[in-house]
């Protein structure tokens, strides 16, 4: 019995870096699928836009190499641009292949309702020509106070160069309290 | 007393995926509070601007949506500009709002002294309407390494477009030691 | 023995934020040596070309403060940037600083082979006139899912504005599986 009480083995294997956290399996402590939509300005819609062109794009290939979008997108709990949002996204994308269209995201979804309250920084490649993608939640505030994770990234809607909506399926693998 | 040596439930539960550590009134490991002083250029002070405008606002409202500032600015750690540094802050921020003053930073603190040597990482929203807001502490490297936390912003001067300070309250609740 | 038999307290200790783990002498739990090739766009070289300029310098100081370069840029497993690339490196570098050449970047690096599927996210200045610098690796999907640690950069080679070649030495110390 005392055997199974000396744990201090596992204890080191674990919390000693290299940490190798063997998590086949995981199950997120946390998840949240949001869509986020993105209404590009025009020049006329102020209204309405909700993102805008910083920098053009170059002449390396046809697919906006270069170009950077800075937004404060609305993100809704449903696929519906017109649903009241229930966080903010804000940050940048850039377009970044001279073969194909492919991006890159870093952007903080702000949350401040009655549910939740706190923000969710997140980075990585917007992998265009995949299905589906996976981004990096690399911290928290608030509610989300230290999270990390893994945000699954799914193309659902594209009108042109006028509006796309993502759902972004955001995983928390490590979640604390505040 | 056999039992109290068996700690082995609540490892697999404090270390396996989801990881959902409680931390009720959690303590920051190192705290460092600094202040931020960015002086931008205007195009003739070379000596004393330690900022620069890469990318112009964008017609999206009136609060310099876009607008895209890189900075290589001085950190102290006090209020006054002409104090010594203790570090530089390198990195970027840019407006985003149309509505109102609204910024996303993503930057790196460089600590080179005798005192502290190393890099500490930080992203998040900078909402500026708040009167303090939290961006993540994303990673760290030297004495910082592996650094985890948080950094509450608290606007304490701006003077026009010219100057601005931020008072950036550091709080690591992840401490390894390189 | 039975008092060997109690890591309780060690096991609060380590695992209570603020979370303090002494990590002296740390092993990665992964370790890739890795080489980055920049090979600028100048307007002719579409077919070579995997960076471009999308922001040009500012007039502070003569050290390109303010250039926003966005890269795809190919990652090999030997110097040579003619080998097959093992993974891209897809983000953003910008010079920031007036009286020297330094940068910082952000960026993915992108692995689809037999041997990785995933991605590595990494942010940081690149304090060029240092032989060795060190970025952090702040999360990672895939293979690398949820991955921590830190990169070390070495520039190897530079030609003038139209190439450069990095070592780096991405060095993992939390290690997940999927």
């Amino acid at each position: 019995m005392e055997q199974a009480c000396c744990p201090l083995l596992l204890l080191l294997l674990l919390v000693s870096p290299g940490l190798a956290l063997a998590v086949k399996d995981a199950k997120p402590c946390r998840r949240l699928i949001l869509y986020y939509h993105d209404v590009m300005f025009d020049g006329a819609n102020v209204a309405n836009a909700t993102a805008a062109t910083v920098a053009n794009a170059t002449a390396l290939g046809n697919f906006q190499f270069g170009r950077l979008v800075v937004f404060d997108d609305p993100v809704t709990a449903d696929e519906d641009l017109r649903s009241p949002p229930v966080a903010r996204a804000q940050g940048f994308y850039f377009y970044n292949m001279k073969s194909d269209y492919n991006a890159w995201f870093a952007y903080t979804l702000v949350f401040n309702s009655s549910e939740h309250r706190g923000t969710i920084n997140l980075m990585g490649a917007d992998l265009m020509m995949e299905k589906t993608r996976d981004v990096s939640v690399v911290g928290g505030t608030g509610d989300f106070f230290m999270a990390r994770g893994v945000a699954t990234f799914r193309t659902e809607a594209v009108e042109g160069a006028a509006y796309f909506r993502l759902q972004m399926d955001v995983k928390l693998y490590e979640c604390h309290r505040e």
